[in-house]
């Protein structure tokens, strides 16, 4: 017999309150939702001063720049958050939704009905605004969720969990339906991925680091992306001024996110005219150029020759890899072989090497003429995201309310027996002469 | 460093036909799955003589007769082989299926395309007509497939996938999209479930003991269902000469296979008109019946007390356990936590207590008013199935060709960058400019 895991207890309050949550209807859970943005507004001081001692304890940890900034609050932020939360509210709710329906021979109608998965692990780093964002995409679609935020941001955790629970407690949804785990040990993380008995997924959001140790650990799905190594090709017959402002965008507007690009594949039929404009860019962006060989020459003395690695390395920095392709074949071979099924566009005016490229890039987002840093929830208009997955499994791409739901198959009958020739009865109760 | 998995050169073979496999047409796929079905139709005689010998070995091995059964090819089954083969190819194909499609506010248009999930493990255990089957949903859903059948049926899965292969290569589909695994060695179920470089999902269909296995070892998502224990609930204003017939087929008509009840529940207010009639009706099929303290007195001598253990037992046998229930909610209760999420039917003709019953059980397939045996992909009109998933990941239920596929999001733009104000040259670059 193994030992009971201790979080067993917050397990068993997750499962049971997500039964009741299942069953709520969209008013209770909306409602929900905006008595959570009242009490978050309504906290905001509170939240700030928990906050600014996670931000006193990071600084004399010698946290940088970049980390403190994620990890403050200002009153905006606080009051982002909220109106957040009153956004997801106002979605459609994904639960009950028929997703198809059909009538047997035999009588028998089916209705394939959309459900809650059930009790959400969510282990991320240091964020309050997440700590918001996955509680309201969470429950919105009936689950129960159990936090697990970054150890530099407890008190600021915790002050927000407490905050939505008392909202919770005015509510219809029962408030285990949001628990957070808070002792800050590094055993957590593990006792919350070997929670199989109570668990129904595990999402990771954060760095690669944190993410092997869930995909290593858990002992339920994980709904995840590891890597964003994604590319921009520009083919023979791309618009080049076009091809340039996305290359550009996707590269720079913000390097460190996951759909930003991290390699330039351009068709050889227009080297000689692209990779020196967009060596130009590149160098006026600060960007580091590493080039394969036949690109080197477009480059100047500061590029530096890319290795095999580089071709699957995401920077999330000011580094981009380039390589020349011999037509859209030997580009769509290089994605597949590197790449990391996140997100991946061509640029061109050719129909047949767009379809071939959207057809055989097997990516979970694939581009036609634009930006890959459009793989994201809210621009693909879902409001919000859990994460974007890269999984072939269960959801793909930006995941949002939807993917936080399965469905279960709903059949109504009248009387119908697999074989009505074996019943005493038989005569009468064959449905069509109960009916 | 890893030693290299053995299966590896196997699953490189099969990742790269999937990427042929994936870009077929639905035609191209039909006509091999055509071509499959005349080839095992031309190859009867070699299938059938292959099989005798596994039948010879398997008999000196002491096999019992239900087991030789199940091993057995008849010209019959050989025939009904072929034909599954050509439903399955006549079936509407999958891949490419716009799930949903739409536009947003800056001119991106986004669909949501139906693609395979890619390469996919199944292991099975000794049925030659599993082969088959397995590989024509695999083929047609785009995903190449290794197959791991039982060792007692090696000659007629050699048999079956040479003569399957031989018909690929008259085909547009690669021959290594169909691969058999054929060493015999147990060694080898451990090594496909670990060649999660290769694959993307496995499925196990087999007894608890595969299944265990091939979940404790995967390293890729698992499809499956390890227990079936089915209840029929009669509610308290069920009709009950309904609810006999129901209980009868669910319990007896196949009581080996999954989607069979194992558990009987009764309103306590119906208790002393239907137990009666369920003891009687449970005695003439020869059901041995395991009953709860307040079923007892309806039950003659012969009734043994039901244990804990009992209420989550899938007997795959002619024994029932019966439990009194007080109303829907303790019903509702007792499933969601004995059984195994599977398939679960209310008798009534009370709207309030089935919608309380079909919202509130946590199963794949809920039923009104028919028997749980109709869980299953021909009974549902998928044409066939690959398995029946009782998790909540990726598909529930019966599972066929379309829980063989993932979907890939589909995005065509004009130009569209994230941030136009940072484009050197945006007032051109606009989409709203260049259209």
């Amino acid at each position: 017999m193994n030992m009971e895991n201790p979080l067993e207890p917050v397990g068993r309050a997750a499962v049971a309150a997500s039964r009741e949550l299942a069953a709520l209807s969209p008013e209770e859970k909306a409602d929900a939702l905006r008595l959570m943005a009242a009490g978050v507004r309504g906290a905001a001081g509170r939240i700030i001063r928990e906050n600014s001692l996670d931000m006193e304890e990071a600084e004399k940890n010698g946290r940088n720049a970049a980390f403190l900034d994620r990890l403050l609050l200002t009153p905006e932020r606080v009051e982002h958050m909220a109106c957040g939360m009153e956004q997801v509210a106002a979605l459609p709710d994904p639960v009950g939704e028929c997703i198809r329906e059909w009538t047997r021979p035999n009588g028998l109608h089916i209705r394939q009905v959309r459900v809650p998965l059930g009790v959400i692990g969510f282990i991320y780093e240091s964020r309050g605004t997440v700590t918001c964002d996955a509680a309201s995409l969470c429950l919105k679609s009936g689950n129960a969720v159990i936090l697990r935020g970054g150890r530099e941001s407890l008190r600021t955790n915790r002050v927000l969990a407490a905050v939505l629970r008392e909202a919770l407690a005015e509510s219809a949804v029962p408030a285990d339906a949001l628990q957070l785990l808070d002792s800050g040990s590094r055993e957590e993380v593990k006792q919350l991925c070997e929670l199989d008995s109570c668990l129904n997924v595990i999402i990771p959001r954060g760095g690669k680091g944190l993410i092997r140790t869930v995909m290593d650990y858990s002992r339920v799905p994980v709904l995840k992306h590891l890597d964003g190594v994604c590319h921009v090709y520009v083919d023979a017959a791309a618009d080049l001024k076009m091809a340039l402002n996305i290359l550009d965008d996707a590269k720079t507007q913000r390097p460190g996110v996951c759909n930003a690009a991290e390699t330039l594949l351009v068709d050889a039929a227009v080297a000689e005219r692209f990779l020196p404009m967009a060596a130009e860019r590149m160098r006026q962006r600060g960007v580091e150029c590493r080039v394969c060989g036949r690109s080197m020459p477009f480059f100047g003395p500061e590029a530096v020759p890319a290795s095999e690695e580089d071709w699957s390395t995401e920077y999330e920095d000011l580094i981009l890899s380039v390589k020349v392709a011999d037509g859209v074949r030997d580009a769509v071979e290089h994605i597949n072989r590197y790449g990391s099924h996140h997100s991946d566009s061509i640029v061109t005016e050719d129909g047949k090497a767009r379809d071939y490229f959207m057809g055989r890039v097997d990516s979970a987002c694939v581009y036609h003429n634009c930006s890959t840093r459009f793989s994201d929830g809210e621009e693909f208009g879902f409001g919000a995201e859990i994460g974007i997955g890269t999984d072939k499994f269960h959801a793909r791409g930006p995941m949002a309310l939807r993917e936080l739901t399965s469905y279960k198959y709903v059949i109504e009958g009248s009387g119908q027996v697999k074989d009505p020739s074996r019943m005493p009865d038989a005569v009468r109760s064959r449905p069509e002469e109960i009916s």
